[in-house]
């Protein structure tokens, strides 16, 4: 099974509370997702850089099983920066400097060979960039997007379309009380469903993530984590988990929905113990597996009931 | 088995962001958790309550299976009584109005046929009392106790003192980070095992509990509720399902603790949906077992992890 990702490569300076940093490395959804998913089932990237991106950091993200034939150097252009800080409960953030560069300009185009992708991950960006994206694979078999908060403000008409078309939708917790208006997660949740995909995935980062789904519901809590260094890029990884169990699996029932949101769950649970892709660079499919074992006894509430 | 709750009964008015309001209505630790642990093995309430305390507030309160011959009406006395509003989002209160009353006042007694009590919680109190009441169980076989802010800021050499004598602890995320100091919530977690308890549960509302335990780790979300009336009472009802269950099956390893946690995850959920007691009060151990059931759907990610 093909999978593929469009969205967002960056170079990101990150500061975390303990007076850590990390200067340019490595980062944007769609890499985060790439990496996690590269574990379950080769990966397609659709992304476009400037040609200002480091010809070393590209070497280092080809140790990830990830086609990157898709991913545009754009000459002329800048590649997306983002500077942030978090806060003591490393939850919240502030951007201290955002460089849209390369994200504002077209997108990047979908190499012929990628058209038959059946599993499509569209990461966070423009919903008419999602909509555009979406249209160019026939044989899409599973489609989910995730969205931010900019894009609820700014394009809710366009966004409403996007969830009438695509079958998975996640966005964090504050995300589904503000496209919707409800404050209680679970109606928020399916005041999403009720706009058209089959289910709907509200991730809350350290509490976890809900699954509502036509046919039925699921509720994962987070790793117990005791090391976080860098929560950037958890969400995504989550996704990547998630679809890469998917794909893999070649499998969209609930059931598998919700055993692959354990898998996401672990996957983030690499990703914030170091900055960028450098803990997932550092595990492989066997670590992923020990751990979602683990995982799976903090959940298990015993055979009798 | 022998359960057995000290904590708070009060006169309680609520107000909810949806305009709702219920003015007087029966309240208190040690009834949220006596009405929910009744469902399970009979409970013997330890507490006081004023002259004030109407009567049929308390007849009302008999159909549960919850022995009052420790319950003190003391002459000369009042009521404690509380007067909360919440937020718009539920989790969070403004306390309007708090009479200690008669929680200011000496401890109530013990009855003489209560001493063989083998399982204790000790409710939200000056833990001075807790140090005080647990001492008069020398049957003993699993003691509970919850805390409060306050305590923490006012009493941490007592509640240290308590921690060194108790079997577990429950006290929830902002409170386990306030005592420690840490604000990773397992990092807290552990720091509050190193203090003495074989185990200790972190509540986070919403978002589900933590246990850490000498001998392993369970997490669990909450039961995925979209109709909140009243969360007052939740984190008690938590602990009377918990305590409830593990007394009910005697049995206080680890394995028993992750079931008891679903099971108070199940209590509180159905605490949440009326006021004060009323929805407890329409519940019975089938309803739970119900529940329970599905909410180990919600939590099931496939026998082949």
């Amino acid at each position: 099974m093909s999978l593929i990702v469009t969205g967002s490569v960056g170079i990101d300076t990150v500061e975390t509370p303990d007076g850590q940093r990390a200067d340019e490395v490595l980062g944007g959804s769609s890499i985060y997702f790439a990496a996690g998913a590269s574990y379950f089932t080769p990966v397609r990237l659709v992304a476009a850089v400037g040609d200002d991106f480091p010809a070393p950091m590209l070497d280092q993200f080809k140790q990830f099983d990830v086609c990157t034939d898709g991913l545009e150097q754009r000459e002329g252009s800048k590649t997306f920066r983002w500077h942030g800080r978090y806060h003591e409960n490393m939850n919240d953030r502030d951007t201290l400097d955002v460089q849209l560069n390369v994200l504002g300009e077209a997108l990047p185009p979908v190499p012929d060979h990628y058209k038959d992708s059946k599993y499509i991950f569209l990461a966070n960006t423009h919903p008419a960039g999602q909509l555009a994206l979406l249209e160019q694979f026939p044989d899409r078999k599973l489609v989910v997007a995730d969205t931010m908060d900019l894009w609820i403000e700014t394009e809710p008409d366009l966004l409403k379309t996007l969830l009438s078309k695509i079958d998975g939708f996640v966005l964090n917790d504050s995300e589904a009380k503000q496209l919707t208006g409800e404050q209680n997660v679970i109606k928020a949740a399916d005041a999403v469903l009720a706009m058209g995909p089959t289910f709907v995935i509200v991730k809350k980062g350290e509490h976890g993530a809900i699954l509502r789904h036509k046919d039925g519901t699921g509720v994962l809590p987070a790793f117990p984590a005791d090391q976080v260094v860098d929560p950037t890029g958890a969400g995504d990884s989550f996704a990547s988990g998630m679809m890469g169990y998917l794909c893999a699996a070649d499998d969209t029932s609930v059931d598998a929905i919700k055993r692959a949101m354990a898998y996401g769950t672990i996957v983030a649970s690499y990703t914030i113990e170091k900055f960028s892709t450098d803990r997932l660079a550092e595990i492989d499919r066997a670590t992923i597996e020990e751990r979602v074992k683990e995982f799976a006894t903090h959940l298990d509430i015993g055979a009798g009931i």
